[in-house]
């Protein structure tokens, strides 16, 4: 359902143009004191603000309902909301299914009852809330020492440099626009703005590392890193597809140089299996990549059908739109890794017995 | 942990040699007859015999301990156990981490508890029982007309042709190793000739395709197909990479390319989308990759550490292993998502009002 | 944590003297119409308005934030909330541990960090949003024809009439103090009174019955009515006891007395065991009792200790507290009722292949 | 359905006629010795072996399948089976509806697809595997200093002196029938043969005091302690009742003489709150109370339904039943409290944030 997590639990709520969209967060220990600046920072690098972000300007402002006490979470759930300011009506004149949107899905689950404004429940407004949570699981793992960094792998068939597999930290990156190549900035805006020309979009590559994961975390079978990790990152609109360590990439190699050497400090020598084995973080950076569809909302005639007549149409998306989800997207993907990797640490803290 | 499921569930247990592996199923409607027939069909599928195969032989027969009455189920769970009859004592003179397996991050976790032989519960051996449900959900799925095929899309680096995505059908393939491109057979026969001869293994990539879903299946946000198709499928040992429709190539695409325009029939023109909208089946054949690492135990000298004493060796794997985990591995695939799916579907029984 | 159900669930979150309390709801079938006058009337219930009942005095207005679309469920988690607005600071001169409330035991389990602000999350007001999915629990309940009713069976030592264990169909009862035996509204009355007068609180009872529900609802072994329903019974403040069906009288019986003989149409003559065999409904009306204790708030001084010196001291709770949680806790008891066997109900539909 | 618990989290499997009963025990953290001689003692005071109990004599061995090396959990799953030996077949020649058994209720629910020998998955023979879980729960609670105890507290209308609330710590108690008051055994062996020569069962309640839980061991709102022990409470068959300190009993009383006072060391004066506020231990004894239904199965004619038929008619049980549950009962009290207690002993870990 709505729900993720186990100790450490997240459920979500709301449509793109109801009264708002806001989570509940289960089991935060008490007395821990949340950065508001931090997560409003995260908030913004969320929002749209380039030229190749939609139109649609939200405040997002939040606020609290419960589980906070003089600043501090109080054992209680912690619960918040964003509401929705710019919300426009529905159109009932045709009811289009916009093309690669949940829009003819969710017409047929729910028999007609669902909210097809701006997708509703489906929406990539429902990433707010995830992006304030995954804010809040990324302080608590701070304070652990772990960090977490991610990057504009690349965009349509462009790449940025991969980051480092064996560095045990994470570069300094300009957080507007993170690459680790500076350099392949430009060819990157000019794909954008011809992009927005033409009234398209593009798919895009996330890459994320996460540094300082203890040895070990991670539950057998069902519920190792990968596992839990994919499961949140495919809740992320527009995800088509991810990988771990060398992914797809090691799929080609042979086993003598896919495999990671072992060194005397229990590090390895290369980082091919991206920092976990056999579901379990093994001490090297964690290292992942998420693969975004372009985003299906273009200004471009599109075939489809009207939903309540079946009849079909040429249909043109109107109004706004993100031309590429990255370097937005990033935040997201870094707030699901860190919600999914809080909930396993918490639970490694049972496997031994003492 | 080790249950996975929400109204169909599986708790998979055992060790790889310890007495036996074996599962629990709970949620099987009363009444069904399973097949079982079938089920050691696709247990043979997954069983060693070709020359690039592990030479770890076991009979594979298996014991229903509950959950049957009068070879139909009852609406108590079903469990059933494999005995491990190829058991071979640990050897404590040294303990090697074997690169990228779960040895170091296991002993670690728990504090050198685990069971050590065979990687214990981290074993690949754990996919019988998988294997066995998966089955049974197949067959479960097949009474609706749900159809599940796979094959081997990928070995090194040479690929099959892929399965037509808009086709609503499966093509009839050699079922000891599927392609759906014949010719592609002997340059992979090739492939794996030689690096059993290198003492290596190979990585690969399974691909593949479920027809007749009906629209709608799949649950919100957290619960979308991808969601829990790649919970499950990550926890198969040496899994990578999972990517839904054109996965890490629809992230180089723009959207006015990637987009699937949508017909009368609710059916799409293309399926670049794999089938699924927002998490939900869209109608079309739900298409799906897993990227499998080679495997990591090789014939070939590695560098590791002996985990007792914390010292640098060089170490080789002795005796048994697969040169590449497909074929053998299609049929695993096949039964993680028949059980995520058949989950899904009896969920999305209480999507509407009636 | 702070959610229940599996396919129909809720999570309350809250404090009582913060913004305010609410919950999710997960799992509502699309295309259901709640009637907001009848969930009124179940708050209205709730709220005090008696001279037994605490002067808190809140208007109980709520607000829906997610899950409606043009007043029809629409497949999304419905969340509502209610804002406090009779929120009281809190005093730090000095904090007593009210003797029998979770003052001390949250304080030790949060080392300190607790909403001590009126028993934050322990208090009786977030029971206001479980009355809330009561309701709506209620009315799907009753479109299916199952209803519940209640009735004050006992305060302190003075008993109403039990419910008629066999007869189909729930009496019509004054809702503002539902009683089988009107004459005995009078004693009670007086009972109450006096409480007050010596600013004491007394003990009550509440009975329950359920008809009309199908044969067969509830799951095996852990999931059966009783547990379902017995755990979310004893999440509402100062439940002590729980019984089913002649309860812990029917441990004082012999079987010969016990046992409900089985008749043609699947009723059964007697029905000591309140509508349940196996923790599955056999057809015949569900009853059950549960004890609440005396509100542990009253007006006579009592010994307790300062949390934050230790210090023992003589302590007077202040303000404002019922005199009985009853009759104002039966519509909280038929809420929680609802909220189980509703789930299970939903749960029920997948038990038999079709 | 057949799993309990969150962290520590038992599944249980079998039927009583079918080739086992067992259970799959995960999140049993890795490194613990059971104490096997232990297990078999309580295993031993669940067999049946006085006069009053059932003539069904199974030599209960269990064979642990995965879980354990070199004596040791591993962190994997540990799994346990018990073989059924004296099977019965079930005589098709007529199918009565055992009044106050679950036979009519499964044969509904599952359309007659149940396992009719001997109640199936709803026979008393499921709680064989809940004493093993129980008992290695009570060890690893042991481990901590936490102590369980119970004692027969009626039969029928006889009472045993109840325990000693405030007293931290157990009574020794003659273990084959546990008794405060020890010269009321005579007059309930009298009890018990009555009902014996007169082929009939008799009722009885259980009592259980757990001593040195910490404080603050519970979660909030819908998994305190009574919630979670009275979910698993009831999944024991013939339970009818269960309540917390004085119960039913604290009803009845006035606030001033129901609250307990809070001393300088946070012990209360009293404890009729049995160890427990705001479902959250509070340092005193746990005490809690199980009312058991007569034994339904009873050597006496009966009325009831030939299921196969319909048709109404006299019916004697055969063979083999308890006279009474207890004190054979009492270990499976024991155990159900024990699994409740520690899978919240260890989710109490993550409360505070350090």
């Amino acid at each position: 359902m709505n729900t993720f997590g186990t100790d450490f639990r997240v459920t979500v709520f709301g449509e793109s143009h109801g009264p708002c969209v806001g989570c509940v967060i289960d089991g935060i220990p008490a007395g821990f004191t949340p950065d508001f600046d931090l997560i409003r920072s995260d908030l913004l690098r969320r929002a749209p603000h380039d030229f190749w972000g939609t139109d649609r300007r939200e405040p997002d402002e939040f606020e609290i309902l419960s589980g906070l006490y003089e600043g501090k979470t109080c054992g209680s759930p912690l619960t918040v909301i964003f509401r929705n300011r710019d919300q426009r009506p529905h159109d009932y004149s045709s009811y289009f299914a916009r093309p690669s949107h949940a829009d003819l899905t969710a017409y047929v689950k729910y028999a007609g009852h669902n909210d097809p404004r701006g997708g509703g429940q489906f929406s990539g407004r429902l990433t707010l809330p995830l992006v304030f949570c995954g804010a809040l699981a990324k302080q608590m793992l701070a304070k652990r020492g772990i960090l977490i960094g991610s990057h504009v792998y690349s965009i349509a068939d462009v790449c940025d440099d991969p980051f480092d597999p064996v560095e045990a930290s994470l570069p300094e990156l300009d957080s507007s626009f993170p690459l680790l190549n500076a350099a392949k900035k430009a060819v990157l805006f000019k794909l954008l703005e011809q992009a927005k020309t033409d009234r398209d979009s593009v798919g895009c590559v996330a890459e994320c590392k996460v540094v300082d994961l203890p040895i070990g975390v991670g539950e057998p079978l069902f519920d190792g890193l990968e596992s839990n990790m994919s499961h949140i990152l495919f809740s992320i609109p527009g995800v088509h597809g991810v990988e771990f360590g060398d992914g797809f990439g090691i799929a080609r190699m042979c086993g003598s140089e896919a495999n990671d050497a072992i060194l005397r400090d229990m590090r390895t020598k290369t980082n091919r299996s991206g920092g976990i084995n056999g579901g379990l973080s093994n001490g090297m950076p964690l290292i992942f990549r998420v693969a975004f569809r372009p985003v299906p909302s273009i200004g471009i005639e599109q075939r489809t059908i009207d939903l309540q007549s079946g009849e079909e149409a040429a249909f043109t998306v109107s109004g706004r739109h993100d031309v590429c989800i990255l370097p937005r997207g990033l935040v997201v993907v870094e707030a699901a890794a860190a919600i999914a990797i809080l909930d396993l640490l918490i639970r490694n803290g049972n496997s031994r017995y003492d």
